[in-house]
């Protein structure tokens, strides 16, 4: 059973190994609202989790402690336990599916874990955890769906009533729910005035179906950028607590969720997630009532591929217009590449990259095609200098 | 004259207005070393340099607010004089440079600034500010060179002896000198015994050539990623405060510098602009004594356009083997791209773009290329894929 008795010694147990973390005001998220930002990805480990695993382990008797523990993710629940493990001199082997990304394995590793790479998916990982927990005798630690678990977690819920005890609601990221049901548990224990709602992203709607239909559901497949909230079902544990004490759960989408990681990066001078940003994503896109309000987004987590980071700033640019990419159809003669290279830099565009190609099935025999990638401030500056090629006679095809 | 009594009352005036910015663990960006960072990069405006504005602006008589205020800036010091002077109800005007980057207008307009745009770039924007001045009695506050400007900055000195007391040394980012002056006078007055070490970009060395030359010298231009520190000249009063209270100067590249924005992105889930950054690569590449020591890296700022950010990726992913291009010959016959992409595939390569192309002038004339880039793991990874395709007869060129 959670009680506040549990998590108030949670945070007790917590204040020698996890940071504070710090709120921050956010005034550019969304205008007509007071937003403020609890930085959990500037958590140790890059994330929340290593409150709950921590914990849960602390809490282990002394033969359980010794016998070891067992966890399976890819993610930062792993970083987690393979930190407390090490911090409380437990011996912890972790299972993640072979595909798992380099880093994340050399991450967990570095923590001193067992990492165990099993063949096949996520559910191949989880089944071998639990065969090894089994005939070894390890302890299994829940990513989620477990009541000490859940108790570390709403730390953060105590320590936001004491660094924002005014505000009118927190937004939270929910995957299988163990961070917001402790942290609704807690705040709502203390004041039930403060709204609590959850996001989930549109691609791994699992605990928004399970609180709509009233019931528990399982899907089939999730497809996120949010990886860390991909999650298939909610816990029993969770799916009670959720529908207990949080007001209400809203999903984004993969774009909302871009649109908030490049937000955060380019005013607040924060690397999240996906999953980390889904809170920013609903204040931004309002899809809780922030209107007027002051709101708490809780980012979860940083720990973000820089791959991935690249790919999202780029399609952020795109969509912002800051990077534009151009079709011009060209007569195939010289000087005209020397024409087109003029109009651009007269009209302070910046050229990326230049690809010039002849033949294309489309374009007449003696023509060819340029297509360029450009620099540019935003959308009326991409139509500039569209409308400066045009005005010179070029043609710009495939808009 | 600068008093420790000067920097405390700037602590006094500055404590409704500025975040104390948390200092951050940061165990993996030197591993021989206890390394904390002081997020300035956090601050409101995104950069410690609201401190010295509004120290300064706070500072002024009443007839001086209501002549107002001019600066000359394309960068942080036009946020935070922008900002500050709203605070304080002072109309601003901002000179810039009519090529500066629209986002930084953008900035400074929000604040509600007169932003005056002059032809040319920053001595012209600087001789229009001391014209407009002369001509409107506006008082210019200087972006370094003076008194209050340094007390304020020199908060952050107060701060961090009392956040981390036990620290050995500070690294702090130095461009034309205020924030190194105000922060190592605080310190040195208060523990002589903590190092204070400047680090400059290699491309723009103005304060370590004069300190080194004992004398102020001035650059005839500067080039560096680090355009928030790139300074052609060290102020009067900041030569005198650094070449007292500061142990030693340093440089560091535009290579090592984006290594550590990569650094802080990936590790620290911060972002930094290059200015902001160049302690951490002191830091990281070992430009000052860290080995064994408690060391605080001031982190100044965060404001980097995400294009350049973008760059910054692009660049660490290059150079640590998470990208690579292949420029592969291939016989023009059918099936060759198939065996190609078969091949990567199997090797667990992430294919980002091909060109392939007819007709170079180095190939044979029923030769053809094929440029691949391709998401790797590391450089082992790299060459796995590269031996595999030699293995199966295909031809790396222009390796």
């Amino acid at each position: 059973m959670l009680t506040l008795d549990k998590i108030y010694h949670a945070r007790y147990v917590l204040k020698q190994v996890i940071r504070e973390t710090d709120v921050i005001h956010a005034p550019h998220i969304n205008p007509e609202s007071d937003i403020y930002l609890k930085t959990e990805n500037l958590q140790i480990t890059g994330s929340f989790k290593v409150r709950g695993a921590y914990y849960k382990m602390s809490q282990l008797t002394d033969e359980e402690k010794a016998r070891g523990v067992i966890a399976c993710s890819a993610g930062n629940h792993a970083q987690g336990v393979a930190l407390s493990a090490q911090k409380n001199g437990i011996p912890a082997v972790i299972c993640l599916p072979d595909g798992a990304p380099i880093s994340k394995v050399e991450a967990t590793k570095s923590y001193g874990a067992n990492v165990c790479l099993v063949k096949g998916v996520y559910d191949d990982a989880y089944a071998e955890a639990l065969r090894q927990r089994d005939e070894m005798g390890y302890t299994f630690v829940h990513p989620f769906d477990d009541e000490n678990v859940i108790a570390g977690q709403g730390t953060i819920g105590l320590e936001l009533l004491e660094q924002i005890p005014e505000m009118d609601a927190v937004i939270i990221p929910v995957g299988g729910g163990g961070l917001i049901s402790g942290v609704a548990y807690a705040i709502k224990s203390l004041n039930p005035n403060i709204k609590v709602y959850g996001v989930q992203a549109s691609g791994a709607p699992s605990m928004f179906n399970s609180i709509h239909d009233h019931k528990i559901e399982c899907l089939e497949s999730v497809a996120t950028i949010a990886d860390g909230i991909a999650v298939k079902e909610p816990g029993e544990n969770t799916f009670r607590y959720v529908s207990d004490y949080v007001d209400d759960i809203v999903t984004v989408t993969d774009d909302e969720i871009s649109a908030a990681i490049l937000a955060l990066m380019e005013k607040q001078k924060l690397v999240t997630e996906g999953a980390g940003a889904v809170s920013v994503a609903a204040a931004m896109f309002n899809k809780v009532p922030v209107k007027g309000k002051k709101v708490v987004c809780l980012l979860s987590g940083g720990n973000i591929d820089v791959t991935i980071l690249s790919r999202v700033i780029k399609r952020g640019l795109l969509m912002t217009g800051r990077t534009c990419s151009l079709n011009i159809e060209l007569i195939d003669k010289p000087g005209q590449l020397l024409g087109v290279s003029g109009i651009i830099a007269e009209h302070g565009g910046n050229v990326i990259s230049i690809h010039h190609e002849r033949a294309n099935e489309g374009s007449a025999v003696n023509g060819c095609y340029l297509r360029i990638v450009l620099e540019t401030r935003n959308y009326n500056h991409i139509e500039e200098i569209k409308n400066a090629l045009k005005e010179n006679g070029f043609k710009i095809v495939n808009e």
